[in-house]
């Protein structure tokens, strides 16, 4: 039994990496830390995590967090680089935040802004890889994770097959998605009121500024046998946004979790239906949870609820001579918390689906 | 007074049409029709319209439609081209079905099937011309109007701007729409029930089979000034997909009412958001139900419902060298009922606006 | 045309009454006022309120309001009091907050705290007073109204026919409501978040401590005719509360707008279904936004949704004995804004429907 | 490991039983059944449950579902009365339906009709009995058991502690819930589709019809002292309502799943607070899934999704001088399908808790 803590557990991320850790078998949570609300008891703060009932929230410090086998932050992005260095006795950190996530500084700079960290190994597991591999080889030995954007993760694996085997134009492709306010965090702000939100739709970061683009970008950079390996190694290679080009727009929608992402690109000449469906299916047949749904059935959100799992809608619009690919998954858990916890069985040496669900909460 | 009977007033087009046209001083609703509903109290069908509580449904035929200054349809599509051609003494003929849209034999055997209609006067008044005018000059004698399609009417408004004026490619076009289930009618079905929907989204008619593309295409078509006048006039002419590529994607998102439809083509060279802003605004600036929203102002559905309007987004993406508009609407009145009251309006020599809201029903 | 002028006008009562009075053709809207929001563009800080799009939001003082015809307040409560006493040369001040409604000073002490400002008169135009005349009556003539409560008025209206007909044990009244997170208002708070009430419902003020309790027992008290006429004018008589008993629960649900009222007292012995049909029936006959519906049929709050009606369903529980009355309106129309117009109609000597919907917008 | 029959399996309750089964460690599913979706996939009608992807539904007869440990039935009412006695070779059956839950012929000719079924042990091990002991006791060699219903369970758990102790009236009890359509079922029905019920509140069965009254009502005479035993054992006896009154109004609201119950009900002379706060909480001190909230705590239906946890606020109104009980579950879960494994835990001697989860999935 691993030793475990929880920095940020007051949040949305923070309270589902709980709600996963408190089922799995070998991971304990000894310690939840939070900011403003350190000093009171966690039920206070998540309410729906009565396991946890004899949990209270300590401050986040790296005091209080050294001495653990695995550290999860789930902190706002800029909070835990400086946090993370100065852990001691820790086996494995896994941060929910974006701060390791961009390979470039530029990337880095353009998006974000601030001190620029190191980048960790990406925890996407299922990604596949230029090689044909997958990201998982990466995490098997891995001590510092970078648990991914969530709707970084949704479009990376809808297109990475279609990549990696050469069949899309990577210079044309367009990302839509309907996303729950969860993903937002729980900062009260006005435009997430329950009164602005039920019965609407609205768009945001709108026309390239989504800080999740650049993830994606060089996450399918790395897929694509085309780019050489060194252009991903150096960090000193400004730009992502090299690589490709993602018009990607988000759109808020009255559910309380899920993306569902319809991902579209151009097909290069020739390429047929049966090719995409092998593409995605070849890709995918192992993976416990990246589902690619039998042709014409489509993925929904409901399906996903709670589960860490990604259900994929792949086929071919022959008019428009493009790839659609609708994707679904819950944002906290395989867009967050369930990603987090898969890594860190892969780098703890554990079955990599141990403890994580499959199955939805549906309806 | 106009005298006016609206055909199929049981479903949701219909009780649109009918909440519309009860706050409207110059229409009256003397006759409602429906199919398995007639005999029955208006209000028991339609509980909401406590004005026409005095209406009782009669049956849809011609007779019973004949002899009135104006009938609307609310039919599904296939069922008003035989209907309205037998009616005798109407003025003017509104359909708000499907059967009337498209100019071309081909599209309507590629997506719909059956017998083909004639085309009517296209019910978008401010859909740009490739002249640089507007429908609505089409529609001012016009006695038969096929009202638009929601999603086909939000999407060609969107990009007509930009076809018009020569800024973006016509073959690269992508749309992604969250939308609302009361766009699939009344009927009821299991995976439109309140709980599948609840808290899910979930994507339909992928891959380029949505009945909206090809109305879409001969709208944009007609507001392209490379495209031979010739090539609209003649319904031998199959294809409207001959014409541009569309990937068009809808979500179904758990809101009752609403369109938020996100959509994005590639720039020509040399193209700068100036340009972009101004073809578009210049489009719509004396328009008065569709708005171009201040730059880095987005819509919300919420703020459409109940009223007539269409909010656009307009901005470039730098990186990815694609224009990207949002747009809301409420797909019942904008989208539907309104529209078609709109274009009553303009064929009866009424003021365009008369009856109908700017203002949304928001929060 | 009489010039408005609209306090508050950022939040959502403010908004509601705005989007009901740019539709009204006796009253103009020339000043908007706002707290932290002055200086803005109304449309910035409601979007939905295109028609009044040339508003510019000046501050909340008595010198900006003073010379309008009429003067709308939707401030919370504490803040209108000393502001409307200043006022000059304004014939008519309906305020929508809770400053004016409670007739006495003990009522205020114990649910409100802070000054006591002296009761205006009370804007519900429907309520049954205890001499079978209604509370228009005392409108008429009125320069200052306090417009109710939401969740008052409901209840108010749902129960005072049977006890002005003394069909009811006042001492047993217990009523439970499902109502929307907009009568919470616009500031943002944790708990009213989108992602936390997407799929959720809870209670608040359990256990008598919710504010519109007095102001029902008071309205009830009116209506009995078993009370003294001496016991509503004394405002030194400390409790409304000394009047029957009302147990009063609001369940927050997830829609935008709308309370459903569920509201149950004990009959009589010896009282029938028909007795009660009778009473409700007869009191509500003759009003155009009270409706009682056929028996067998139950209110939906989306069909009262920008509309001014309440609609109730009136049955007897022969088994428990208990009258059982259901009520739904939309909680910013009916409830606050709506309720505000209708009033400033009758005590300008307008028609008391002019400007306001009986139509909802369903679904 | 016990193998496990699931009949109706291609409906709400039959999928939430085969949710929560799929993750118990001592029950299998190796056969599932359905009506019209006999032979196709379970996948296909429970996209959700990716765990038992290699299942098909076999027809719901006694043929199919003998020769298992133990089956759940997920039927309509009146269907597994018949079938059930057909079983063969099965040690324990838990019907989900009404057929075996009520005591009283009377009260199901009343409120269901029909052939009455022999009554089985009650599923609600929680429930106070008039001992003081609980209901679990007579489940532990129980081979047949009737599942409550969600509504009923509800209400039963929150008013029992406090007629045991007789600290309440029963003849002045009321609820209203406020309820998820997911326990309408999954027959499509215009009016649950979401368009309907998006933004929307209704009740429905107003005026004491609802199906669980009499259900409720005999299990608080079970736990009432004062009630003769005899009363209980004598089926004869034709009414459970000749036990006290219960006022009993759900209202249909927009959330996928869970139950807001807000119950009251007179206190008798001199009880206080803390005599309400202590037989609450004695009575489910020791109990898993019932937790009375801390005073001023209210419960939530989002902290109990997917959780077989019952939340309980407790207080009293000290004006009105009742008690109010407000609860929050998951319908499906310790509604209906969590319940049921709850008691086939407890049945097959098993721990009670095996397979069960506390902890909701929220926000």
């Amino acid at each position: 039994m691993k030793r475990v803590a929880v920095a940020g557990a007051s949040g949305y991320a923070g309270g589902e990496l709980l709600r996963v850790l408190s089922k799995h078998p070998e991971f304990e949570v000894t310690t939840v830390t939070g900011h403003s609300s350190a000093g009171s008891s966690l039920l206070s703060q998540q309410p729906h995590l009565r396991s946890l009932a004899h949990l209270t929230l300590q401050p986040t410090t790296a005091t209080v967090l050294s001495n653990h086998d695995v550290v999860f932050c789930a902190l706002p992005h800029g909070a835990s680089g400086a946090l993370t260095a100065e852990l001691k006795n820790v086996e494995l950190v896994v941060d929910c935040g974006a701060d390791h996530r961009l390979l470039k500084a530029g990337d880095w700079a353009d998006y974000y802004g601030g001190a620029f960290c190191e980048p960790w190994a990406y925890g996407v597991p299922e990604l596949t890889l230029a090689t044909g591999g997958k990201q998982r080889e990466r995490l098997r030995q891995a001590t510092k994770i970078a648990a991914p954007g969530c709707n970084a993760s949704t479009v990376a694996l809808s297109l990475a097959p279609g990549v990696q085997a050469g069949l899309i134009e990577t210079t044309d492709m367009v990302s839509a998605l309907a996303v729950a306010p969860s993903g937002a965090g729980k900062a009260p702000k006005v435009e997430f009121l329950a009164a602005e939100m039920l019965g609407s739709a609205t768009p945001y970061a709108v026309g390239g500024s989504h800080r999740h683009i650049p993830e994606i970008l060089q996450a399918l950079a790395g897929a694509d046998p085309t780019v050489p390996a060194a252009a991903h190694a150096d960090p000193q290679m400004q730009y992502s946004s090299g690589y490709g080009t993602l018009s990607f727009t988000p759109m808020l929608v009255p559910m309380s979790r899920g993306i569902l992402a319809t991902s579209t690109a151009r097909l290069r000449p020739g390429v047929t239906l049966e090719d995409v469906r092998a593409a995605w299916e070849n890709s995918y047949a192992a993976e416990p949870f990246v589902r690619v749904l039998p042709h014409g059935v489509q993925p929904r959100t409901a399906d996903t609820v709670g589960s860490n799992c990604l259900l994929l809608g792949v086929t071919v619009d022959n008019r428009a001579q493009r790839v659609v690919v609708t994707a679904a998954l819950d944002n906290l858990v395989k867009g967050t918390a369930g990603a987090a916890v898969q890594c860190a069985n892969i780098a703890c040496g554990l079955p990599e689906t141990l403890g994580l669900e499959t199955d939805g909460v549906a309806p």
